[in-house]
């Protein structure tokens, strides 16, 4: 692959022909048209299988590539080849649908490499979020999206998550806009950290437990000042309660 | 201010020697060690209003310097002049504490400069958040923290969100470093984007109304070839479902 | 089966001998003892697959039995029959399982009876739900399924959600006395409304328009006078403003 | 005061004569006719200060009267007459406005009363909530009323919860049913359970321990059989991925 990025489109809808499906194609597309190179994956054409959450009996055990034998290893690959990552889900009572959660949930093993080699698999990536609905819950949708991923190690840029309740998005021109920006912004974020090569977790903070040690220190000076302040009113407080009671 | 990126630090807990102020002085120490020049605003030395939602009357009556004369005033000033923000809030009911939330509604006059001059003044700012409580609810409180202020321009880095309800959590050597990598990263990405000038949001998409034809004529083959299957399924279902009923 | 109620308990964990399941069994053996019949059902024990969605396509499509031809078939049955359900639910990703998310969503073929014949067919059952991870988010997964299952019609007493993010939440005796009230307020509540015979939707308000109109007079008539009020100050702020601007 | 269920209507929104309050007053309305008094405050016409957080310093300082001198008090005596309270908010990024965040973290002083006498005051009475908004985060709001007042120990009824992110929810004839509804269903579960005199947390569970023990021997036997099963395919998966690395 020459030095374009690649953005991943991932369509956790059944209805490939809906309207989730279609603002993800318009972010792709803008997506491409910024010199990214981009593929769509519809969900439902995979078997993924639930998490078995090996980690909670070894945390070590869960690691790529996965335990289970299914449709994952291959996304697993794709991911992994990927720059950015734009994820489009219906919204299903107020949250992803069961596939899509399914596949956060396997992504584990890619972030779980912490554990294993010290790094997330997915650190530096960058994440767009599309969410559509009939019905209320879009934000829950993209709120739980972001935050996982976020904590997997994503980048999320300005304007890269876009929603909407309304029955016919394509029609409303600034929807339309918002999708485009998704595409665009992603692809701008993903080029920018891609020339940088940033390692972005660091466990080798210079001086941290100096740090820590003078900011223990600072929070104990508030504490004797505030505090007794504070617990002066309290006391008073209690002892007016008391009084009250009695 | 010289080259340096300048990151506000805000403090949304009333306890200002408590654990979430002390995390979020290691985080803004730490940024201070990568270059940045930092500050730290408690809250709760300000009087912050309510909003009052005079967008729900004249969406462009929202608009910097907000109509309600209180400390925010001053408080935006610093937020303009910042690179990045690190909000730090204790989690009350699974949430932010209330100055905080008063704080994030009245950014509203930033982000609604949209409306005014068609950009947000928060656009590409830098957001780093850290939740901290006794008890459930830091995910809860981050998440609103995030969604909201991502939807209001800022860009969301790798590991620049920490959470915990751990009792002690300097005494945890892993809580400090996630703590310290907040402030790393918000400067990392800070740094990235300041010399980059980017303009992220984009009203002038190429040929978007082009894509958008595309996308809708592609989705409508998809349409005929998947949903008429679709539709047989469904149609069978019904008739049987009639039948069982009967 | 006699007057006693019924309690279904739902494991979504992978791990029946996790601490999820424990303090399920816990809630459900309680039940018991307060004088319901209850049962156990490990949701990975089943086939269950991800809904498609049909009500986007035809709204009374979705409905008893549901097209997909899966292990689902058994569990509607169950809980038709059930007067309260607690569903236990590890933490993975600050949500539900995938295959619970599957399962929430599957429940739309009884909440959409709605459309079909005027009423949701889980209405007026009781709800507990029990959350358990060794990370964040657990209030973020109690909420994602207490939203659904009240949206669908089910009751949510008192103390009938627990939630920890301990490593031994069984050694911590606040815990299993939450875990037990969970199952004792939910069978509470069951046999309360068991015998009530509640029809809790009405379609049919007396005197609704009446209603609307008057609150509408109402609010016109303080429109009147408190936001000639607001606009004054609006219009004023925005005149300085441009000022300001020039 | 008569035999007659106390239904208190609180506005979180600055615009008395929005929808938001209009919704709310439709839901007192019917609460009437269903024989219920009722009374609805405007949040903005009390000045709540943002709770100090004492119970971080102190768990039973934190108790009614409040510390904090300021409209409260008032607010305290009308919500403990109360057998159910709706509350109605606007949206404010997507979440509750700041006032009235700032009055649920108050509520503290009435549910901390766990820790000083053993019983949550709010424990028993009855939720409805309305969140309006003309942009998403409907569900994020009610969410977050709804898991933080049943912690406090309010009980949910089906049909409770209604939001409309609609610019004309008073023009939609099903929005109206629904604000409708959450009076209706409000005032039933008030009047069941004002009558049945129900003491809802109980802190002696017979035989809990007993329970326990059950429950930990049952979960140990699972442990054996399904464990050895699980670990001897991780430990192989381990050794495969250890010989792929090498």
């Amino acid at each position: 692959m020459d030095n374009a990025v690649y953005i991943l489109g991932i369509n956790g809808s059944p209805r490939s022909y809906g309207n989730t499906c279609r603002l993800l194609r318009i972010a792709l597309e803008v997506a491409k048209r910024e010199g990214a190179h981009t593929k769509l994956i519809n969900l439902y054409d995979y078997d993924i299988k639930p998490c078995l959450g090996c980690l909670a009996d070894i945390q070590e055990a869960c690691r790529y590539p996965c335990v289970i034998d299914d449709d994952m290893k291959q996304l697993y690959d794709e991911i992994l080849k990927a720059d950015g990552l734009i994820i489009a889900t219906p919204i299903y009572w107020f949250g992803v649908s069961g596939i899509l959660k399914n596949f956060i949930d396997r992504l584990t093993a890619l972030e779980n490499m912490i554990f294993v080699e010290g790094r997330s698999w997915l650190e530096g990536k960058v994440l767009g979020v599309i969410a559509v609905g009939n019905d209320s819950g879009d934000i829950e949708a993209l709120s739980h999206i972001v935050l996982a991923l976020n904590f997997m190690g994503l980048i999320v840029p300005p304007w890269s998550l876009a929603c909407t309740t309304e029955r016919n998005p394509l029609s409303n021109e600034n929807m339309v806009l918002e999708a485009a920006n998704v595409g665009r912004c992603v692809v701008i974020m993903a080029k920018l950290v891609k020339n940088a090569g940033i390692c972005w977790y660091s466990k080798d903070i210079k001086e941290l437990s100096k740090i820590k040690n003078r900011v223990m220190t600072e929070a104990e000076r508030d504490f004797q000042r505030v505090r007794d302040e504070r617990l002066k009113i309290i006391t008073k407080l209690l002892k007016d309660s008391y009084e009250t009671l009695e």
